[in-house]
């Protein structure tokens, strides 16, 4: 049976509470991912290159897509494009807060193409993406 | 007793689900409100000037905040000085998108001085916001 | 009986004709509107706060609005949202010419969510933007 | 007898009326022209190309102008300077309000040497500035 | 008898050397002023919205103002205008040094209409300003 | 014995009093100090070289430095570079209220690497300095 | 009988061929309209004037257009303000590839009122605009 | 036998025709491209990475290059070095009129370094291409 | 005998000596170079538009080419499209000094295509162009 | 035995000294890596794809890194985000002198991660990087 | 007896002549200068300080200054404060065309604080420099 | 017999190894170059103004140049200007990391003019450059 949601994650993101703790926290994310398998039906990817996100964007089936991006959020156009292309509501997720980061970090190309944003809220940013869109998508 | 968390709500805020439904959606954010009370305690507050925000965050005594300074979002820095002022971690919510609104809604003074932000995802926001503040400030 | 127009007025506007008389005259600005009254029917406020002004705008029962938000035209977004909410033609009126002041002046926030825009033409400025919401809301 | 007031409009103003009608409107420009004679004395001109507009402004006798440079306003400094050059009143109109339209049209160089503008109410523009220049030129 | 100057302070400023000490120290500006009227005759006010700064600047009658905008310093034009609008001299301060904190603390609406600014001195800014006050004021 | 604190002064500065009174006043900045020294212990430099003042930062062994770098305030890097290079508190002053005047003085590089800055207060900005330094040097 | 397409030309541009033969290439243009009337049905223009070029526009019957402004596609507003107002298919033509000159030459006005844009290409631009218009204007 | 041209696609290209068809139209680019090689010798690519592109670019053996790279165009300096580092002509094509979209699908890395860009006219601006590229390449 | 020299003149310089004497001075523009002529051969035009300077341009067969485009200095393309266009030596004359006027002043299409420009020097400007070009085309 | 370094090289460099000689010069890289390993202890990749750089950073073992990322150093932030994710000495390095290119060109998301940068002195850069990387992880 | 004129020349200048021929033309500039001795009355200095430029600047004691800053043109706001300190004439002079080189050289500092500026006619500039100066210094 | 190098030094970098050990690191450089001397060829200077700096270039009789003008590096044009005047190879060395520090010290008006640069490696970077040197200047 097919999973309810997707989550799609950008480079680097796989090592999240192995490396760079005093940023992005010490809980490991896969950890994380686990227990919150246990409330929420989703499959998930951890993808390096710009591509495979893209691919992975276009051959989404679910109800839903909870997307972080990583460093391509703030560079990659096409990422952008192909949420466009498809008809599932996204949303999109930031472990740290990129508003108080590095001034190339504030601009999203992401950003103005999905449902809406969660950043800053740590590793709990996912769970409330994948509430969010139970929100969205249960009929009404 | 004192509420656990205080909401706070900037210009305009208060006639959302009433004017401009294309934007803001038509649910009636009082309605809404009462709804989240039934599982979360909270006071909130409708200002529409920046100086009784600034005062309502002065004076706050909860564990959390959520804030949503509406269209100061984009001009107050003296609301950002407050919440720096503060010692409470608080959450910023934008009921619409304002990455995919005009340009001048894409800067906000208050990102850089919260725990997170949370926009795009209507009055479920707030519900999203109230969640976050709790995995935040519970006893670990 | 309701006025038929509502003329609202921004910071230092009351003092008219009797401060800085080199950039915005001589004539007393009561006096003018005194003599206005005589062939237009219009309440009008002269408000300090950006809130007094916004709550001013949102109470509005009018038929029409003549808006001179003075220095807040070009620093509250929150004015402009304000107008923007309500479903009553707005004109904005400017006693000197914004356009050869300084840098800053030229931007107006509210000039994008208005009917028109009518500046320079000192307080002769209101009467015309009165004829013009006459033309405006006159049934045809 | 010469005129008390020369109108001035630039390129493509000629069909307002006939074309555009959502951004223009649809009263045809020189009927509305013909009605306003019955009550000011006035010239008017139509002018493609810049340097008519220039020799028009440079070789004015009237006791005011009204100068509707169209998209000349926002490219053409020498229509400035011509303005600049003499010694006669002139208030810009603008038929549509140029600050809610394309970024590019929201700078004027006209609008630094003229005593005022109106813009965006439609024709009115002009018979409100055909009165501006009344108040502005009567003896006192 | 009326005092020779007046302190007008924007939102925060009460809590000086209560909160955020590392920046703007820990000497209690209460303490402070009362120290400083041993030695200067002069009222002060704190005052948290911008209206309530433009009041306080329209209605003084003191020789000369020392003005701490706060916030406002970087966002209020109608601070600075209210300054223009009367004839009494007035001396601009800060407790930090802004030019050494973020980008947007480096713009001050109010220095061009001051004689002069403080800033980075901390709380003696206050006594240096009513000292420069005196060398303005005195009778030559 | 040395002198407590040490006056560098850039270009041009040495002339004030003499020339372009409008600006800068027509007290003799010689006579100034002369006054100033009967209260003040200090030496003062007038260089007319960015080398040279330079070297008379590097060079200090007072207790505080006040300068007035004049035009190399708004391009010397290394003037900056070298105040940041020493110890020594340093309180930079202007005579004129260089936020008043063109827009390419109000950029100073040396307002980031400077105890505060005083500005627009004519020669008293010196007292005002020394001043100021007494209370930063004075043991606690 | 009417030709079936308009192909208008800007300043400078009855020269191709003859001078700057580096940037422009060394066909004369005459000669390759000569050519391409063999095969399509089109009149030509050659205007050095920006109004001369509106009117043109403006006075168009043909079923589309070829347009080239020359220098004035990167300065003429009230050009592309023309296009705008009809209703026949434009495509813009550059012989050179203004995306590899100056800065200057990569904004159009023009761009962003035409179906459609052919840079680069030389006198063939032409020819392949043609065909375009063949394309789009056949019926279907 | 070589084929004598080579199509390069960038991502989401693939589906012109099924998805998007507002902006793209509904022409499928597969039927478009097996109707084109009945008239063209020519191989075609779908790349959804930049790399691919790149790979792609610097392997062809063709006598020039029609490259479409999607959203690439606007971020990849990649592909341009790509197609600097060959000696093969190449004409850019967009199916959409990137002039009149966002701000930055204005900006393309790779126009100045290929022969001509033709973008807005759909699809045919790759029939457009390859009768540019035959008029360049072919034999004088 | 064809003139040595060619003065091409923009917009409202015909009436230099009798207008705006502030910045252009009174000498008439005529009776200088009456008396100019007694020295050089040349011929001068004054040309309202843009299109007739460019025509001016494109036919001159003198020996040098004397150019004060006025207004359009600062906004024609074309203007400098057409003197690098031909192969004629061209100096740039400015009667007042452009770079201490307004900031759109400062930018000069012209400069960067003429051999020289001379500015602020009044008349004289013209006469040391003359002098200028002597030195350039004599044969060395 | 692992290698003591790895030098990283992003696309198009694996045809270093044979393409664009001009810019890069005419010796083969592979070549020089060859004379290099006499007396460096080294592995080294050529990546085309940016998602192939960041993996092999990410699995990097070696002491030290040198990386020339290509043109990826002016537009991935995500290579930036890998290099910072790990605790091994990088070294960035480019062939020719980045700063007297194009403008793109001088920004590098690189710069600011790595210990330091080598540019413009060809293939020596390589060398010396390595030669930097010993005196850094030589033990003291 | 002192000379009439003063020519100030920054660093480098010395050369001209000898050095970047291709630039700055192969005739000497000391034998140039004698050349005109014969013929005008001044001193000259080369200087390569800016301080010694100021110096210089500020104990002019001729009729008239020529100053060529050359690179301070562009970075020194010192030389320009000492030329706006005095009240001697001075024409700035630049042997190369600078809107023609790269973009920082058309910043002058010095331009705006001069009577004029002659730029691109080689070293024939100072000769023009010195007529000018000999118009605007003569008795009328 | 004259040394093979000459090493420039601007201001402040006498004292590395002494003050702002954070930044430049511990090791004395007057130390550093006595042990550099024994396998190199040089002579240095450690220069504190511009203009001796521009004097040294100018007057270098060595085979190459390595130049760390420090704080100069940023704002002087005419220290560029020197280099590109002289036909000695010169190598840019910074000690610390440019890229990574304030946003105005990413400019380098040397950069551009230099074989190549070496930043962020301490004071090896001089022995890089003087490598590099020796491997350009060495015969083929």
């Amino acid at each position: 049976m097919p999973k309810t949601y997707t989550i799609i994650n950008g480079p680097s993101l796989s090592s999240i509470g192995k490396r760079e703790k005093m940023i992005y926290g010490s809980t490991d994310i896969h950890t994380y991912f686990k227990t919150l398998l246990e409330r929420y039906s989703f499959e998930f990817h951890f993808c390096s290159s710009e591509s495979e996100i893209i691919e992975c964007i276009l051959s989404v089936t679910a109800a839903g897509i909870v997307i972080n991006p990583g460093a391509y959020t703030h560079t990659s156009l096409a990422i952008a494009d192909a949420i466009k292309a498809i008809d599932i509501p996204a949303v999109e997720v930031h472990i740290s807060n990129i508003q108080s980061r590095e001034t190339f970090r504030r601009v999203s190309y992401v950003s103005s193409v999905v449902k809406g944003t969660i950043s800053g809220l740590g590793l709990h940013g996912y769970r409330l993406a994948l509430e969010a869109l139970e929100s969205i998508t249960k009929p009404k």
